[in-house]
């Protein structure tokens, strides 16, 4: 498994080709986990939640997989310690399997490989498979785009401490789940978790036909955790036999070949060297109101002058 | 200025040269207006709205002009009439200047218009340019990113007949006005203010430095609307001499140029017709399972095989 996902994650050429040939052999072996995927601002404590969401799992019998989206980690994938450290006792059951966020310099090529490594980790036998992302860039749609259910963590209290939430990520939320409602926080907790409830009210719910509601919690004492659980189950039941997770993974299918293609087009023309040089003197001659977007893109498209 | 925009809007190549040279020559007499969008539900007032607020700024001296994106609208622009009976008024106004949305197939190409037909505007010496959206698409994204400030127009009611307001777009505005409080609905309409007076408090704002919040008014009876005005004036009072309104524009001139790139390479790749007849059968082996979008997109680029 490791070293499928090794060889998915490889930049050598050679390895990227073995890494689809073994992609594709397996797909027909794929499609079966739970997908979860897990977001939350530096410090909410997803990663004691999914030490001690992972071990519930693992004590029902299920096999967990832990995946994790951090376009900024270390380029040497370093942050394999921090995340069995992190999550000692799910690292140590022999259920679990714990992967670090793979390394890459644009959220495109990690989001890539993590989507591989969900493929091979469901092929390998995986009921459920947790993609947590530390909402770096665009990281939150893209975990969004990889998993069927998608849980927002908070913390406790209300106002301005919540202005660290990107625009637009509670809209991609199935739940919402405010942690740390344990000790003195727990009536901070429910106030918070009151208000997202009315928050939500003006918000389309991320999953057609399913209601995103908020909950409180603690990671630390698993108050509400076999309950999350539940209403994740319950999810699937709802909705499954409506189709609309079949439905909403084949638009992630096929949304992913169309980010392959943009972010391919965009590698050709921005990374085209007579680009990379004229763009700044255009920008400039744009800002001082010089020339048009129009003429600037008309020159760009002139010079390269090729098809597509 | 109606046959300067009228050749902005032609699709003939031969206008099209004529008329990127025409905005060249005025850009430089552009850039003075205050720029204004407006979008809510079909039903929701625009247009009584822009007609008594368009009034009110005439009466003060001010030289309005209101712009349109629709890019569902007929292809002959045969909404002319239209836009003039629903603000007969205001039609009729020697200061004001009334222009129906751009006839186009797609909103890249209707905003493009739209945008060229703003900076006409400005040149002409109109001093406040109103850009009314219906929200079909994502044409309120496009209207926002070229205006200053954003309005976004509520009906009285909460919850869940709101949903038809779609995700993020409360996000994109400056102020949300609550109509039609009048009659009857004026309570209804406070109640609905103070609702969305919380669901701001969740919401970064859309322009960093202000406070989006709610009001309620009534554009028939013309309550709230010169509040409305100072709030206006006063958010250019208090974010122009911040710089934020002219970084605003400058990020919007520079993701202009993007958007016309991205434009272009979409319709160079979607539109090639080796593209467009194999694309349905990858999409379909896509979904059976039978192949990646990694083994699709390869395809599709090694089938064009050429650079840009």
């Amino acid at each position: 498994m490791a070293r499928a996902i090794t060889l998915v994650e490889s930049r050598a050429k050679s390895h990227q080709e073995k890494a689809d040939q073994l992609i594709q052999k397996i797909l027909p072996r794929t499609g079966k986990a739970i997908r979860i995927g897990i977001t939350g601002v530096p410090g909410v404590g997803k990663s004691t939640f999914i030490e001690v969401f992972g071990c519930l799992l693992c004590e029902k019998g299920k096999h967990v997989a832990v995946l994790t989206v951090d376009p900024s980690s270390a380029r040497g994938g370093g942050s394999i310690l921090g995340d069995k450290t992190r999550m000692e006792h799910l690292s140590r059951h022999p259920n679990a399997f714990i992967r670090p966020s793979p390394s890459g310099d644009t959220l495109g090529g990690v989001a890539r490989k993590t989507r591989e490594a969900l493929l091979l980790c469901e092929a390998a036998g995986f009921d459920v498979i947790l993609v947590e992302t530390v909402g770096v860039g665009q990281s939150e749609i893209a975990v969004r785009n990889m998993v069927d259910f998608f849980l927002l963590m908070m913390l406790p209290g209300g106002g301005d401490e919540l202005q660290g939430i990107k625009k637009g990520v509670v809209e991609l939320a199935d739940a919402v789940f405010v942690n740390k409602a344990d000790g003195e926080n727990r009536g901070l907790a429910e106030i918070s978790r009151r208000e997202y409830a009315t928050a939500l009210r003006y918000i389309t719910p991320a999953t057609r036909g399913w209601r995103t509601e908020s909950y409180a919690g603690s990671a630390l004492t698993g108050d509400g955790l076999p309950e999350l659980w539940s209403l994740i189950e319950r999810f699937y039941e709802d909705m499954g036999p409506q189709g609309f997770i079949q439905e909403r993974r084949r638009e992630q299918t096929l949304s992913w070949l169309k980010d392959l293609i943009r972010d391919e087009l965009n590698t050709r023309f921005f990374g085209d060297t007579r680009v990379i040089l004229r763009m700044p003197q255009l920008e400039e001659s744009l800002i001082r109101g010089e020339i048009t977007a129009n003429t600037a893109a008309k020159e760009l498209f002139q010079m390269l002058d090729s098809k597509i």
